[in-house]
């Protein structure tokens, strides 16, 4: 589990707070997820006693006022009367990743270089499960932590999605390149398409933030650059929906 | 200009404050945008001068504080030390928009049905630019107007983008499909994937909201209904996420 502190709502040791219907019932239905406590409003009570009954978890249900839940959360967070105290899930190695692409004869993973924006992130991760990416890996360092913004951006699919952070990203990329990933970076100014690449076997992308792009270093390391089809008139399109794009061109095959 | 109040940042009759570096040089650069006063912070009045001067535009410009501009504008909003005052943008008409296409052999407008997030509309206004849609068609009544926070996820494309407000979205489309256009309705039980339609012609999108998708009679005038390829984990995709890879798969004819 993480240790950094970049989260904004991350209020007791170790522990943050999910919040939202999507988030909290896909958490418990996470086996994974270790959960300490679950608040809701009166309303939603049986919906969430079906669903822990149907996992068999045992977790401490307290029913309260909406008001009080505003309280608890970060202002103008849309809870709808969920909420829960819950662990980060545990981040995956790039080993296990490698070791879940073996299995696999066609996969892709995605790469974030810079991308700090949590709710960027969330989003990042919805369309990632919406498209079968086998893995998130991050930089350790520039990358937020597990926040309730974020899994609500994934609308819960933070849940399903193994995530990795890595220390050194040009290290990581390299360790993939050995593990038979052929890797692209997304670039405005390179020549190819992503929809012209040859999109058979193992593949990481790599992106940067809106703006910079990846660093230097990371983008030497990749074997092709490549980019998406955009009007002169923008600079560059939002890098959730980029990543979006680009997840849906590489997985059609 | 439209009259509506869902508006939450329109603080003085018919005008609109627009903050962010992005949205508020943009709307200095476009010429049909009735701007009154222009706001920013000491290190970007030369910027903002520069433009103008470009422009040939003579608009009162006030230096005021990093504080009095956080005052002056909704709470949380990114302005990076530049804000504006100005009349929303004119709207176009539906035969305004048919006029456009009438010039072209291929294009395509977006229509959207029930979507009422000024965000995910900035973020869409955003791709539709980077994507060479000819015009955005939202509902007259339950979409919001033109807002700082629309215009800051548009990243100032809002600027470039003809909008329509149409009164009855069926009688509009019927009107599309009078003036040539192919209208496909994007829905997630639709059995054909949208990269396998035929894509030449005028093609008009209808996008219903997140969850309810498109209203019955919508989709009923519709010639065609079409999906996106996502996992059965994911219920569905952001509908500005949706709305900006089914842009990038028409535009590729």
């Amino acid at each position: 589990m993480s240790k950094k502190n970049i989260s904004e709502n991350k209020n007791f040791s170790g522990q943050i707070l999910l919040y939202g219907r999507h988030p909290v019932l896909a958490a418990i239905n996470n086996p994974k997820r270790k959960i300490n406590k679950i608040f809701c409003c009166k309303e939603n009570a049986e919906e969430i006693k079906t669903i822990l009954t149907k996992n068999k978890r045992n977790i401490a249900l307290s029913i309260i006022d909406r008001k009080e839940l505003d309280k608890m959360l970060p202002r103008d967070a849309v809870h709808q009367g969920f909420a829960l105290q819950c662990q980060e899930l545990e981040d995956y190695t790039l080993d296990e990743i490698c070791r879940l692409a073996e299995e696999q004869q066609n996969c892709h993973v995605l790469i974030l270089d810079q991308v700090t924006d949590p709710q960027n992130i969330g989003a990042i991760i919805r369309s990632c499960v919406a498209f079968d990416t086998l893995a998130l890996i991050l930089q350790d360092k520039n990358s937020p932590t597990e926040t309730g913004a974020m899994a609500k951006a994934s609308a819960g699919m933070i849940e399903q999605l193994p995530v990795c952070r890595a220390t050194n990203l040009s290290r990581a990329i390299k360790t993939l390149k050995d593990a038979g990933f052929w890797v692209i970076g997304m670039d405005g100014y390179a020549t190819t398409y992503i929809a012209d690449i040859n999109k058979s076997g193992k593949i990481a992308v790599v992106m940067g933030s809106e703006g910079k792009g990846m660093r230097r270093l990371v983008e030497e390391n990749c074997d092709q650059t490549v980019k998406l089809p955009i009007s002169e008139k923008v600079e560059s399109l939002n890098v959730s929906t980029a990543a979006a794009i680009t997840l849906y061109e590489i997985n059609k095959r």
